[in-house]
């Protein structure tokens, strides 16, 4: 049976845009824990959840966080399972600074870092870390990947009739 | 038997800053091929390897790329493996351009970007990414870990002789 | 007769901006194509598209897309027609993301890119390549930096008149 | 016959990195004049150039300017030709002013921007863009696409060679 | 008698922007002549009225402009006099663009440039140079420094009585 | 008598610049520890270094690192001691990553930020703040000022003498 | 008998945002006085009230400014109490040109900045400045950061149940 | 008599950039004085002799500053002279934080800035200030224009006759 995916945002403020990650793996029949866990406000629960993550059962931890983003950062240094990064985009800066804050981070321990407030790739990426071994999982990937060229396809088709309508 | 790793590097002069990736690959017992193929320049090659590093036995590729770095999106669009990015600096720009075109994918089709230069960090999340159906390789992933914060508990008790002697 | 210009997008929301192109090049009586193209999603249309652009009677196309646009880079991989970007601004980091993905492309596979949503700007660009070898669009663009210099002397006269007005 | 390219440069200084641009017109043979005219500093030659350009036979303008580099716009304001900015890496800033001061033009007066220092690729797109109506040129394109990726290729089996003697 | 000040936009929906500057100068009762003429659209005019500025009676010129901002630099490229920018923020980058093209000018041209939509600070500015050689003009400064001051000392008044009532 | 300082960074290789830091504190004749410890590597002994600082001794905490510097939120998350945080620029990005990443805190757990590199800077910051309570410290750090004024006041005779020889 | 905090803003515009500093003041009880100087417009009262400042019982001096942010360094330059800067997110540029206003400050004067509108944090850090000598505020600070602990783990309960509710 | 110019800068190791602005003075024959005085480290001198420049024969006051450079905004806040800044690059941030803390100020105050490092052109700009009511200095100008000009021009001649030797 295939791993857990957890998934920690620093704030609740960022479920909105996080909930595009449970989808994913509500898509692929992935489980998944959610929660909230602050590296800073909650440091010794993020710590704890890390470092017993893989025994738990999980696969894979999926930290969205924004601003001065240590989340994903201060997880993977309690854990040895492959840390998925959502840099969220904040009132100020654009998203670089969480974008930085995450991707930056020292040689030994690595952030896969997806794009600013990119929380249905951080979903995929996720399904697809666990694919590697689960082949079941790996054939999901390749329909969604086949029923998301025929979206763009079918998407093609109704703009040449937008277009000849013009 | 655990996966292969894939190492694509857009330009052979990506090699001095890439090798790091392959010691890391080695330390952990973990078969390579590493290839110079370029999104631009050999499209014909990149894709046709993305398409079927699946079934050629590979569990996760690593692409290289500097500039308008297109390399890891490219191989993303033909696999569904997990595509780690590695933005390299180049003479301009202090690596940005390269970051933000790994790491800025659009839904569906996600690319776990480590930092700028940060080939060892891709090292160690393709084995981090094995490790997750290996338990030999998350035994090392583990024993790294311990011997990597032995390290900086040396470098401390050396800093401490050095403060002392001042 | 003039050569066709195609027109591309990674997405069909990029439509709005995008139709901007085409209204130039309808203003200029050049025959294009549009369509929906993904260098993620559908890679494979996308390099066939462009592999056989130039059979196909295109001159020169135009590629819109954001984020880490790498369409324009991808498509200019396989043809050696001038490929035209549009970077795209999406929901973070104003265009820069783009911008950067589309122009900064490595030795001897070029993109000419203009400006941040700057579609208008990518028709017109089309429009001049093609009017290199045909002179009556030649003409047509000389007509039309004749009006555009006249538009903005009578924006100059209205402008006298508001402020003595006010 | 095919019409000529003008290479223009701001400061003289711009030549080490222009040099590539004028190479790559000899490989292709195409006829080419290079000046140093200046935005600033010589406005009325620029214009002047500029506005004759077409007639006196050329097909394409490359522009190379750094800081605040105003010498393509300034020739796209004076002609219908396609005008090519290469933004030049000054002292400062890592070529950024340069690339934001090209590719940035209002609406009606596009300037082709290639990436920072990227004087190759605006030799080559100006062979592209003469291209579209001489075939001739467009073979020997096709040629060197060719060879690049046969370069790719080599290179790829070299690397092949040093990892296996590692 | 004061010189005149010449106020140009590159484009009339610079206005509402531009016209704060227009108020400083009537504040302190300097001529000024307001116009749209563009660097990219109307380049003739834009530097016709640069070359004859000195002789017409102007003091200094102020050029706002958007986006690759070149106005301010080509009208400095015509005249000898103090050429002030305002660089006009616009839909993308947050005026970076337009900061950059004004302010980094090549040696020998320079350009004064104040921030990001000052057009207020462009204004007084331009009555500052004028008053170096003006004493009611500088009579007037001084005594409006006076009344900013006064302004700021009666909010930070307001503000003890709003605090207090909290 | 008054509190120590601790001053850790996150890796040996920041020491040349961070000695700077404990040369201010030595001028004071403040006492500190210095120390190497990872947010990432080592983040336990972090972790309780921090939780125990305050009933240790210390009054405040520098912590200086590069890249995702996430040390200095990290030791916030775990004291209510000041914590100062010196970004270190590493080898791309200039220090911005280092910088946004310390100072773009979450509402709750404040950085006392410096410039980049400014590790000087941090160690004034921290006498200033142990003089909040110690009027010995104060008026070294009033005459300390006094110095350093005289410092320029000095460098601005020895410029004139330099100017006058020209 | 703890110090006071001083709370200066540039303009009577950035209340909103520098009110969330007074109250986290209020919450821990400190007395402060909140005052609108401007290092621009009335230098003198601001310079005069950062001389006065210690001998006037205030611990630590809070700065709230925008754009080119000078308010807390010309404060720093006139007191060797520690000043802490809010850089203010003003109308271009995201927050970025008052972050590196406030916090590059040259060798000797330190400022200790907080994030982007941080005001909040700002008044944490001076209460956790003034509670480095004061045991009562120390403990506050200790029971606001459990708090604020309890309030993450709230959020996460909460969570939980909107996602079995899903 | 035309007036005089004042040059402060604050840090003597900014004299090697800044002493192009004195070269160029020197070339007009305009009058100059040349100053270390620092915002931040002799505050009181550089209020006192912004204050007293008017009244002691200064027509303009170029400052030259690095990092969160406020030596400009400062001056400026105690002149109702014209004040130039100097953005100069320091060790970080390619100079631009300089360029920021320089050029963005607030409504009122304004500051003309120059491009970083940009001291041949803050001292032009000085003497084109002072030119606005001295006729030789504008001859001296035009003069100086048109010798620019031939330089150029001279510079195109010989790259004419090194591309012919190639």
């Amino acid at each position: 049976m295939s791993k857990k995916v957890a998934v920690i945002m620093g704030s609740d403020s960022d479920f909105p845009v996080v909930k595009s990650a449970l989808a994913e793996l509500k898509k692929y029949g992935v489980e998944f824990e959610c929660r909230v866990m602050s590296a800073h406000r909650t440091p010794a629960e993020a710590c704890e959840f890390a470092s017993k993550a893989k025994e738990n059962g999980f696969g894979t931890i999926i930290c969205a966080a924004g601003m001065a983003a240590h989340l994903a950062g201060v997880v993977a240094g309690h854990t040895t399972l492959p840390v998925i990064a959502i840099p969220m985009k904040s009132k100020a800066l654009e998203g670089m600074d969480a974008l930085l804050s995450s991707v930056m981070m020292p040689p030994g321990v690595p952030v896969a870092t997806v794009g600013i407030d990119g929380a249905k790739n951080a979903g995929v990426l996720a399904v697809q870390i666990l694919a590697v071994s689960d082949d079941v999982l790996a054939k999901k990937l390749a329909d969604e990947k086949q029923k998301m060229a025929d979206g763009v396809r079918e998407k093609d088709r109704k703009l040449q009739e937008e277009i000849n309508s013009l």
